[in-house]
Protein backbone atom coordinates (compact mmCIF):
# COMPACT_ATOMS: atom_id res chain seq x y z
CA UNK A 1 0.00 0.00 0.00
CA UNK A 2 1.44 3.56 -0.82
CA UNK A 3 2.26 5.53 1.88
CA UNK A 4 2.60 9.11 2.23
CA UNK A 5 5.44 10.93 5.04
CA UNK A 6 3.91 13.95 6.05
CA UNK A 7 4.94 16.51 8.80
CA UNK A 8 2.70 17.94 11.29
CA UNK A 9 3.52 21.46 12.94
CA UNK A 10 1.36 21.16 16.53
CA UNK A 11 -0.06 23.14 19.04
CA UNK A 12 -0.10 21.79 22.83
CA UNK A 13 -1.46 23.15 26.22
CA UNK A 14 1.15 20.82 28.09
CA UNK A 15 -0.88 21.45 31.23
CA UNK A 16 -2.25 18.08 31.06
CA UNK A 17 0.55 16.03 29.98
CA UNK A 18 3.14 14.14 31.39
CA UNK A 19 5.33 15.37 28.54
CA UNK A 20 5.94 14.51 24.78
CA UNK A 21 7.00 11.24 25.07
CA UNK A 22 4.31 8.08 25.65
CA UNK A 23 4.80 6.43 28.75
CA UNK A 24 2.85 3.64 30.24
CA UNK A 25 -0.13 5.21 32.73
CA UNK A 26 0.39 8.61 32.13
CA UNK A 27 -1.04 10.58 29.29
CA UNK A 28 1.08 12.14 26.81
CA UNK A 29 1.10 13.93 23.58
CA UNK A 30 2.80 11.49 21.68
CA UNK A 31 -0.05 8.78 22.64
CA UNK A 32 -2.58 10.97 21.92
CA UNK A 33 -1.64 11.71 18.49
CA UNK A 34 -0.63 8.44 17.58
CA UNK A 35 -4.25 7.11 19.36
CA UNK A 36 -5.58 9.88 17.31
CA UNK A 37 -3.96 8.95 13.84
CA UNK A 38 -4.15 5.50 14.06
CA UNK A 39 -8.25 5.49 14.73
CA UNK A 40 -8.28 7.79 11.95
CA UNK A 41 -6.22 5.97 9.31
CA UNK A 42 -7.33 2.51 10.43
CA UNK A 43 -4.06 1.26 11.26
CA UNK A 44 -1.39 1.60 14.26
CA UNK A 45 0.61 4.52 13.09
CA UNK A 46 3.99 5.71 14.87
CA UNK A 47 4.73 9.61 15.20
CA UNK A 48 8.45 10.88 15.50
CA UNK A 49 8.77 14.23 17.46
CA UNK A 50 11.81 16.87 16.23
CA UNK A 51 12.43 16.25 19.91
CA UNK A 52 10.60 15.76 23.70
CA UNK A 53 9.08 18.15 25.30
CA UNK A 54 8.91 17.72 29.73
CA UNK A 55 5.51 17.21 31.33
CA UNK A 56 3.87 20.70 31.72
CA UNK A 57 5.78 22.66 28.45
CA UNK A 58 3.88 24.24 25.55
CA UNK A 59 3.95 24.22 22.15
CA UNK A 60 2.73 26.39 19.26
CA UNK A 61 5.60 24.62 16.88
CA UNK A 62 6.06 21.35 17.67
CA UNK A 63 7.01 19.34 14.71
CA UNK A 64 6.49 15.35 14.19
CA UNK A 65 6.50 12.79 11.28
CA UNK A 66 4.29 10.08 10.31
CA UNK A 67 3.53 8.22 7.85
CA UNK A 68 0.32 7.49 6.40
CA UNK A 69 -1.82 5.83 3.76
CA UNK A 70 -1.49 8.03 0.37
CA UNK A 71 -4.93 8.62 0.48
CA UNK A 72 -4.82 11.34 3.31
CA UNK A 73 -3.89 14.49 1.65
CA UNK A 74 -2.12 16.97 4.19
CA UNK A 75 -4.55 19.56 4.76
CA UNK A 76 -7.36 16.98 4.90
CA UNK A 77 -5.03 15.32 7.30
CA UNK A 78 -4.91 17.90 9.69
CA UNK A 79 -8.62 18.87 9.75
CA UNK A 80 -9.77 15.32 10.01
CA UNK A 81 -7.22 14.72 12.78
CA UNK A 82 -8.43 18.27 14.58
CA UNK A 83 -12.05 16.98 14.55
CA UNK A 84 -10.55 13.96 16.95
CA UNK A 85 -7.86 15.24 19.11
CA UNK A 86 -8.64 16.03 22.40
CA UNK A 87 -9.02 20.14 22.97
CA UNK A 88 -5.64 20.56 24.48
CA UNK A 89 -3.71 19.81 21.34
CA UNK A 90 -4.15 21.14 17.62
CA UNK A 91 -2.67 20.83 14.04
CA UNK A 92 -1.27 23.85 12.98
CA UNK A 93 -0.21 22.85 9.57
CA UNK A 94 0.67 19.62 7.52
CA UNK A 95 3.06 18.74 4.55
CA UNK A 96 4.86 16.00 2.69
CA UNK A 97 7.80 14.99 3.24
CA UNK A 98 10.41 12.91 1.66
CA UNK A 99 10.60 9.59 2.46
CA UNK A 100 14.06 9.67 4.44
CA UNK A 101 13.08 12.86 6.49
CA UNK A 102 14.19 12.73 9.70
CA UNK A 103 12.10 15.39 11.69
CA UNK A 104 14.66 15.31 14.93
CA UNK A 105 17.83 14.87 12.73
CA UNK A 106 17.00 17.38 10.32
CA UNK A 107 15.76 20.35 12.32
CA UNK A 108 18.61 23.03 12.68
CA UNK A 109 17.10 25.47 15.15
CA UNK A 110 14.85 24.69 18.08
CA UNK A 111 13.42 28.21 19.36
CA UNK A 112 11.76 28.04 22.59
CA UNK A 113 10.42 30.99 24.61
CA UNK A 114 10.09 31.34 28.52
CA UNK A 115 7.48 33.99 30.01
CA UNK A 116 7.97 35.38 33.34
CA UNK A 117 4.89 37.68 35.10
CA UNK A 118 6.50 40.04 36.89
CA UNK A 119 4.35 41.85 39.44
CA UNK A 120 3.92 40.99 43.38
CA UNK A 121 0.09 39.96 42.78
CA UNK A 122 -0.83 36.52 40.74
CA UNK A 123 -2.09 36.56 37.73
CA UNK A 124 -5.01 34.57 37.32
CA UNK A 125 -5.72 34.74 34.01
CA UNK A 126 -1.85 33.74 33.00
CA UNK A 127 -1.20 31.63 35.51
CA UNK A 128 -0.98 28.57 33.33
CA UNK A 129 1.55 29.91 30.41
CA UNK A 130 4.16 31.66 32.57
CA UNK A 131 5.88 31.77 35.92
CA UNK A 132 4.96 34.26 38.64
CA UNK A 133 8.38 36.22 39.77
CA UNK A 134 6.79 38.55 42.94
CA UNK A 135 10.63 39.63 43.56
CA UNK A 136 11.85 42.80 42.19
CA UNK A 137 14.14 42.29 39.14
CA UNK A 138 16.93 43.90 37.69
CA UNK A 139 15.78 42.89 34.11
CA UNK A 140 18.53 44.95 32.44
CA UNK A 141 21.08 42.65 33.85
CA UNK A 142 19.09 39.54 33.15
CA UNK A 143 19.16 41.17 29.45
CA UNK A 144 23.08 41.28 28.89
CA UNK A 145 23.54 37.94 30.69
CA UNK A 146 20.55 36.65 28.02
CA UNK A 147 23.22 38.48 25.59
CA UNK A 148 25.99 36.13 26.90
CA UNK A 149 24.55 32.88 25.75
CA UNK A 150 24.54 33.47 22.27
CA UNK A 151 27.54 31.36 20.18
CA UNK A 152 29.16 27.98 21.09
CA UNK A 153 28.93 26.96 24.87
CA UNK A 154 29.78 23.87 27.02
CA UNK A 155 26.01 24.02 29.11
CA UNK A 156 27.20 21.07 31.39
CA UNK A 157 26.56 23.75 34.26
CA UNK A 158 22.49 23.90 33.02
CA UNK A 159 21.76 20.09 33.35
CA UNK A 160 21.78 17.31 35.80
CA UNK A 161 25.01 16.54 36.65
CA UNK A 162 24.35 12.85 36.15
CA UNK A 163 23.83 13.59 32.39
CA UNK A 164 26.46 15.86 31.97
CA UNK A 165 28.90 12.96 32.56
CA UNK A 166 26.89 10.51 29.48
CA UNK A 167 26.48 12.65 27.10
CA UNK A 168 28.42 15.96 24.51
CA UNK A 169 27.26 19.11 26.62
CA UNK A 170 28.10 21.31 23.59
CA UNK A 171 25.44 23.45 22.09
CA UNK A 172 25.31 26.03 19.27
CA UNK A 173 23.10 29.30 20.56
CA UNK A 174 22.22 31.24 17.72
CA UNK A 175 19.87 33.23 19.32
CA UNK A 176 19.13 34.48 22.41
CA UNK A 177 17.41 37.74 24.20
CA UNK A 178 15.07 39.00 26.76
CA UNK A 179 12.26 41.27 25.89
CA UNK A 180 10.27 43.36 28.20
CA UNK A 181 6.50 43.59 27.39
CA UNK A 182 4.54 45.35 30.13
CA UNK A 183 4.16 43.07 32.78
CA UNK A 184 5.77 39.95 30.97
CA UNK A 185 9.38 39.09 30.38
CA UNK A 186 9.71 36.95 27.19
CA UNK A 187 12.87 35.16 27.19
CA UNK A 188 13.95 33.76 23.64
CA UNK A 189 16.42 31.63 23.24
CA UNK A 190 17.15 29.35 19.91
CA UNK A 191 19.43 26.68 19.38
CA UNK A 192 20.26 23.65 17.14
CA UNK A 193 19.43 21.31 20.66
CA UNK A 194 18.83 21.21 24.20
CA UNK A 195 20.27 19.54 26.94
CA UNK A 196 17.59 17.97 29.50
CA UNK A 197 16.28 21.18 31.92
CA UNK A 198 18.98 23.23 29.69
CA UNK A 199 16.18 26.17 28.90
CA UNK A 200 14.41 26.26 32.73
CA UNK A 201 17.69 26.27 34.36
CA UNK A 202 18.74 28.92 31.64
CA UNK A 203 15.64 31.23 32.77
CA UNK A 204 16.12 30.15 36.76
CA UNK A 205 19.56 31.34 36.31
CA UNK A 206 18.41 34.94 34.49
CA UNK A 207 16.21 35.00 37.63
CA UNK A 208 18.96 34.51 39.72
CA UNK A 209 20.86 37.39 38.00
CA UNK A 210 17.40 39.96 38.19
CA UNK A 211 17.48 39.78 41.76
CA UNK A 212 21.21 40.17 42.38
CA UNK A 213 21.78 36.44 43.78
CA UNK A 214 24.42 36.04 41.34
CA UNK A 215 26.61 38.67 39.80
CA UNK A 216 26.79 38.65 35.50
CA UNK A 217 30.29 37.66 36.09
CA UNK A 218 28.86 34.39 37.58
CA UNK A 219 26.16 33.67 35.05
CA UNK A 220 29.11 33.96 32.47
CA UNK A 221 31.70 31.87 34.59
CA UNK A 222 28.90 28.93 34.36
CA UNK A 223 28.67 28.75 30.96
CA UNK A 224 32.93 29.00 30.73
CA UNK A 225 33.77 26.17 33.25
CA UNK A 226 30.35 25.83 35.64
CA UNK A 227 30.97 22.71 37.38
CA UNK A 228 27.97 19.83 35.84
CA UNK A 229 24.70 20.74 37.29
CA UNK A 230 25.91 23.68 39.01
CA UNK A 231 23.27 26.38 37.88
CA UNK A 232 20.55 24.49 40.03
CA UNK A 233 17.60 26.66 40.14
CA UNK A 234 15.19 26.01 37.30
CA UNK A 235 12.16 27.83 36.21
CA UNK A 236 8.50 25.80 36.24
CA UNK A 237 7.81 24.03 33.36
CA UNK A 238 4.14 26.24 32.89
CA UNK A 239 6.37 29.49 31.44
CA UNK A 240 8.20 27.11 28.54
CA UNK A 241 6.94 27.06 25.15
CA UNK A 242 7.99 25.21 22.06
CA UNK A 243 7.68 28.29 19.37
CA UNK A 244 9.46 26.79 16.49
CA UNK A 245 11.29 23.76 15.01
CA UNK A 246 13.28 25.34 11.97
CA UNK A 247 14.08 22.76 9.41
CA UNK A 248 16.77 23.80 6.06
CA UNK A 249 14.59 23.48 3.41
CA UNK A 250 12.14 26.36 4.75
CA UNK A 251 9.20 24.17 5.59
CA UNK A 252 6.37 25.90 7.86
CA UNK A 253 8.53 29.04 7.92
CA UNK A 254 5.59 31.11 8.20
CA UNK A 255 3.76 28.82 10.21
CA UNK A 256 4.74 30.53 13.35
CA UNK A 257 2.05 31.48 16.52
CA UNK A 258 4.13 34.10 18.40
CA UNK A 259 0.93 35.17 19.89
CA UNK A 260 0.63 33.19 23.08
CA UNK B 1 -15.53 49.27 65.48
CA UNK B 2 -13.65 51.06 63.09
CA UNK B 3 -14.49 50.51 59.65
CA UNK B 4 -12.20 50.52 56.20
CA UNK B 5 -13.57 50.93 52.75
CA UNK B 6 -11.66 49.34 50.15
CA UNK B 7 -11.37 48.98 46.47
CA UNK B 8 -9.97 46.02 45.05
CA UNK B 9 -8.63 45.19 41.32
CA UNK B 10 -9.60 41.70 40.29
CA UNK B 11 -7.83 39.05 37.70
CA UNK B 12 -10.21 36.20 37.12
CA UNK B 13 -10.42 33.49 34.53
CA UNK B 14 -13.82 32.99 33.97
CA UNK B 15 -13.90 29.32 32.81
CA UNK B 16 -15.06 27.97 36.04
CA UNK B 17 -17.07 30.44 37.10
CA UNK B 18 -20.82 30.80 36.55
CA UNK B 19 -20.36 34.47 36.64
CA UNK B 20 -19.79 37.60 38.40
CA UNK B 21 -22.79 37.44 40.88
CA UNK B 22 -23.50 35.16 43.83
CA UNK B 23 -26.06 32.44 43.13
CA UNK B 24 -27.06 29.61 44.58
CA UNK B 25 -25.58 26.35 43.93
CA UNK B 26 -23.44 27.75 41.35
CA UNK B 27 -19.17 28.96 41.58
CA UNK B 28 -19.42 32.33 41.07
CA UNK B 29 -16.60 35.45 41.90
CA UNK B 30 -18.50 37.32 44.02
CA UNK B 31 -19.05 34.17 46.64
CA UNK B 32 -15.28 32.89 46.09
CA UNK B 33 -14.24 36.77 47.25
CA UNK B 34 -17.17 37.48 50.16
CA UNK B 35 -16.41 33.61 51.75
CA UNK B 36 -12.19 34.63 51.51
CA UNK B 37 -12.92 38.09 53.12
CA UNK B 38 -15.17 36.76 55.70
CA UNK B 39 -12.55 33.88 56.43
CA UNK B 40 -9.75 36.48 56.29
CA UNK B 41 -11.76 39.43 58.74
CA UNK B 42 -13.25 37.15 60.96
CA UNK B 43 -17.19 38.56 59.76
CA UNK B 44 -19.57 38.07 57.19
CA UNK B 45 -18.27 41.03 54.56
CA UNK B 46 -20.06 42.02 51.38
CA UNK B 47 -18.70 42.87 47.92
CA UNK B 48 -20.12 45.56 45.83
CA UNK B 49 -19.12 44.71 42.18
CA UNK B 50 -18.53 47.75 39.07
CA UNK B 51 -21.16 45.06 36.87
CA UNK B 52 -21.56 41.46 36.19
CA UNK B 53 -19.58 39.68 34.33
CA UNK B 54 -21.17 36.67 32.38
CA UNK B 55 -20.13 32.93 33.19
CA UNK B 56 -17.03 32.23 31.32
CA UNK B 57 -16.12 36.08 31.20
CA UNK B 58 -12.66 37.05 31.83
CA UNK B 59 -11.39 40.05 33.73
CA UNK B 60 -7.57 41.69 34.09
CA UNK B 61 -9.34 44.20 36.28
CA UNK B 62 -12.75 44.31 37.30
CA UNK B 63 -13.11 46.32 40.44
CA UNK B 64 -15.13 45.76 44.16
CA UNK B 65 -15.23 47.55 46.52
CA UNK B 66 -15.74 45.95 50.48
CA UNK B 67 -15.59 47.08 54.05
CA UNK B 68 -13.21 46.12 56.18
CA UNK B 69 -12.34 46.11 59.55
CA UNK B 70 -9.71 49.20 59.88
CA UNK B 71 -6.92 47.02 60.92
CA UNK B 72 -6.50 45.48 57.60
CA UNK B 73 -4.55 47.84 55.36
CA UNK B 74 -5.14 47.34 51.69
CA UNK B 75 -1.52 46.21 50.20
CA UNK B 76 -1.40 43.51 53.40
CA UNK B 77 -5.49 42.61 52.43
CA UNK B 78 -4.40 42.14 49.03
CA UNK B 79 -1.42 40.08 49.87
CA UNK B 80 -3.73 38.31 52.90
CA UNK B 81 -6.76 37.62 50.35
CA UNK B 82 -4.17 35.99 47.55
CA UNK B 83 -2.85 33.50 49.84
CA UNK B 84 -6.30 32.42 50.40
CA UNK B 85 -8.45 33.00 47.11
CA UNK B 86 -8.39 29.84 44.76
CA UNK B 87 -5.73 30.21 42.01
CA UNK B 88 -8.41 31.39 39.06
CA UNK B 89 -8.88 34.71 41.15
CA UNK B 90 -6.40 37.30 42.50
CA UNK B 91 -6.30 40.64 43.59
CA UNK B 92 -4.44 42.90 41.78
CA UNK B 93 -4.05 46.13 43.78
CA UNK B 94 -6.27 47.77 46.55
CA UNK B 95 -7.01 50.96 47.77
CA UNK B 96 -8.83 53.26 50.32
CA UNK B 97 -11.80 54.64 49.08
CA UNK B 98 -14.34 57.05 50.59
CA UNK B 99 -17.26 55.76 52.68
CA UNK B 100 -19.21 57.13 50.33
CA UNK B 101 -17.85 55.56 47.42
CA UNK B 102 -19.81 53.32 45.00
CA UNK B 103 -18.22 51.34 42.36
CA UNK B 104 -20.97 50.54 40.56
CA UNK B 105 -22.39 54.08 39.99
CA UNK B 106 -18.88 55.96 40.58
CA UNK B 107 -17.39 54.29 37.11
CA UNK B 108 -16.81 56.41 34.13
CA UNK B 109 -16.02 54.07 31.77
CA UNK B 110 -15.29 50.26 31.23
CA UNK B 111 -13.07 49.02 28.59
CA UNK B 112 -13.87 45.29 27.62
CA UNK B 113 -11.37 43.16 24.86
CA UNK B 114 -12.56 40.63 22.38
CA UNK B 115 -10.21 38.45 21.32
CA UNK B 116 -9.94 36.32 18.09
CA UNK B 117 -7.72 33.43 16.66
CA UNK B 118 -7.71 33.56 12.98
CA UNK B 119 -7.15 30.31 11.40
CA UNK B 120 -8.02 27.46 10.10
CA UNK B 121 -7.12 25.05 12.70
CA UNK B 122 -7.71 25.45 16.35
CA UNK B 123 -5.62 27.45 18.88
CA UNK B 124 -5.31 24.32 21.63
CA UNK B 125 -3.07 26.98 23.78
CA UNK B 126 -5.05 29.73 23.46
CA UNK B 127 -8.66 27.66 23.50
CA UNK B 128 -9.71 29.43 26.50
CA UNK B 129 -9.07 33.09 26.44
CA UNK B 130 -9.95 33.38 22.59
CA UNK B 131 -12.84 32.47 19.88
CA UNK B 132 -11.60 30.93 16.92
CA UNK B 133 -13.20 31.73 13.54
CA UNK B 134 -12.18 29.94 10.68
CA UNK B 135 -13.82 31.12 8.12
CA UNK B 136 -11.82 34.21 6.13
CA UNK B 137 -12.53 37.50 7.39
CA UNK B 138 -12.53 40.71 6.00
CA UNK B 139 -11.16 42.82 8.78
CA UNK B 140 -10.81 45.97 6.82
CA UNK B 141 -14.72 45.98 6.98
CA UNK B 142 -14.79 44.69 10.22
CA UNK B 143 -12.27 47.97 11.52
CA UNK B 144 -14.54 50.42 9.51
CA UNK B 145 -17.91 48.79 11.55
CA UNK B 146 -15.69 48.89 14.92
CA UNK B 147 -15.55 52.45 14.36
CA UNK B 148 -19.24 53.52 14.18
CA UNK B 149 -19.62 52.42 17.15
CA UNK B 150 -18.04 55.42 18.48
CA UNK B 151 -20.71 57.83 20.11
CA UNK B 152 -24.43 57.79 21.70
CA UNK B 153 -26.57 55.59 20.24
CA UNK B 154 -29.35 53.07 21.05
CA UNK B 155 -27.82 49.58 21.11
CA UNK B 156 -31.35 47.98 21.76
CA UNK B 157 -30.38 45.80 18.60
CA UNK B 158 -27.34 44.47 20.88
CA UNK B 159 -29.73 43.06 23.51
CA UNK B 160 -32.16 40.79 24.46
CA UNK B 161 -35.58 41.72 22.84
CA UNK B 162 -37.24 41.24 26.44
CA UNK B 163 -34.65 43.33 28.02
CA UNK B 164 -34.52 46.26 25.54
CA UNK B 165 -38.42 46.96 26.50
CA UNK B 166 -37.65 47.43 30.11
CA UNK B 167 -34.66 49.97 30.16
CA UNK B 168 -32.91 52.85 28.93
CA UNK B 169 -30.77 51.08 25.68
CA UNK B 170 -28.87 54.02 25.28
CA UNK B 171 -25.13 53.98 25.90
CA UNK B 172 -22.04 56.16 24.89
CA UNK B 173 -19.38 54.68 23.92
CA UNK B 174 -15.97 56.62 24.00
CA UNK B 175 -13.85 54.40 22.13
CA UNK B 176 -14.31 51.09 19.84
CA UNK B 177 -10.89 49.75 17.49
CA UNK B 178 -10.16 46.89 15.81
CA UNK B 179 -6.61 45.79 15.62
CA UNK B 180 -4.45 42.62 13.69
CA UNK B 181 -2.11 41.18 15.87
CA UNK B 182 -0.53 38.13 13.52
CA UNK B 183 -2.98 35.57 14.37
CA UNK B 184 -5.46 37.76 16.86
CA UNK B 185 -8.08 40.00 16.25
CA UNK B 186 -8.63 42.57 18.99
CA UNK B 187 -11.58 44.07 19.65
CA UNK B 188 -11.46 47.00 22.31
CA UNK B 189 -14.42 48.97 23.41
CA UNK B 190 -14.93 51.24 26.47
CA UNK B 191 -18.29 52.50 27.62
CA UNK B 192 -20.00 53.76 29.98
CA UNK B 193 -21.98 50.83 30.80
CA UNK B 194 -23.16 48.07 28.64
CA UNK B 195 -26.65 45.97 28.00
CA UNK B 196 -26.31 42.60 29.00
CA UNK B 197 -24.53 40.72 25.99
CA UNK B 198 -24.22 43.75 24.33
CA UNK B 199 -20.69 43.64 23.61
CA UNK B 200 -20.77 39.61 22.28
CA UNK B 201 -23.51 40.78 20.24
CA UNK B 202 -21.31 43.78 18.76
CA UNK B 203 -18.33 41.47 18.04
CA UNK B 204 -21.19 38.46 16.51
CA UNK B 205 -22.28 41.39 14.61
CA UNK B 206 -18.57 42.68 13.33
CA UNK B 207 -17.97 38.52 12.63
CA UNK B 208 -21.15 38.54 10.31
CA UNK B 209 -19.79 41.98 8.33
CA UNK B 210 -16.05 40.06 8.14
CA UNK B 211 -18.08 36.83 6.75
CA UNK B 212 -19.67 39.51 4.31
CA UNK B 213 -23.03 37.76 5.70
CA UNK B 214 -23.66 41.44 6.57
CA UNK B 215 -23.13 45.12 4.85
CA UNK B 216 -21.19 47.77 6.53
CA UNK B 217 -24.35 49.38 5.94
CA UNK B 218 -26.82 47.08 7.33
CA UNK B 219 -24.47 46.87 10.61
CA UNK B 220 -24.59 50.88 10.45
CA UNK B 221 -28.66 50.64 10.51
CA UNK B 222 -28.35 47.87 13.46
CA UNK B 223 -27.00 50.93 15.36
CA UNK B 224 -29.76 53.57 14.15
CA UNK B 225 -33.09 51.99 14.20
CA UNK B 226 -32.31 48.31 14.45
CA UNK B 227 -35.08 46.52 16.24
CA UNK B 228 -34.72 45.17 19.69
CA UNK B 229 -32.36 41.99 19.82
CA UNK B 230 -31.97 42.06 15.74
CA UNK B 231 -28.07 41.27 16.12
CA UNK B 232 -28.86 37.77 17.47
CA UNK B 233 -25.43 36.37 16.24
CA UNK B 234 -23.35 36.04 19.89
CA UNK B 235 -19.76 35.65 20.33
CA UNK B 236 -18.71 32.82 22.51
CA UNK B 237 -18.44 34.12 26.63
CA UNK B 238 -14.42 32.76 26.55
CA UNK B 239 -12.75 35.44 24.14
CA UNK B 240 -14.15 38.70 26.48
CA UNK B 241 -12.21 40.40 29.26
CA UNK B 242 -12.98 43.13 31.37
CA UNK B 243 -10.14 45.06 31.19
CA UNK B 244 -10.21 48.11 33.48
CA UNK B 245 -12.91 50.02 35.54
CA UNK B 246 -12.09 53.64 35.11
CA UNK B 247 -13.47 55.81 37.56
CA UNK B 248 -12.70 59.83 37.36
CA UNK B 249 -10.59 60.42 40.42
CA UNK B 250 -7.47 57.82 38.96
CA UNK B 251 -7.97 55.46 41.13
CA UNK B 252 -5.78 52.53 39.49
CA UNK B 253 -5.20 54.29 36.04
CA UNK B 254 -2.01 52.67 35.98
CA UNK B 255 -3.22 49.23 37.21
CA UNK B 256 -3.92 47.73 33.58
CA UNK B 257 -2.75 44.21 32.38
CA UNK B 258 -2.93 44.48 28.76
CA UNK B 259 -0.86 41.30 28.07
CA UNK B 260 -3.00 38.57 28.28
Amino acid sequence: MAARPTLLVLHYDGGAFAGWQRQPNARTVQADLEDALSRLVGRQVTVIGSGRTDAGVHAVGQAAAATVPERWEPQELARALNALLPRDIAVRAAAEVPLSFNPRRQAVGRWYRYTIYRGSQRPALLRRLAWHVDRPLDTDAMARAAGLLVGRHDFAAFTQPSLAGRRRTERIVARAGLRRVKRLLLFDIEADSYLPYMVRRIVGGLVEVGTGKRSLAGFESLLRQGPPGAAVFTAPARGLCLMKVRYGNGLFDDETDEDI
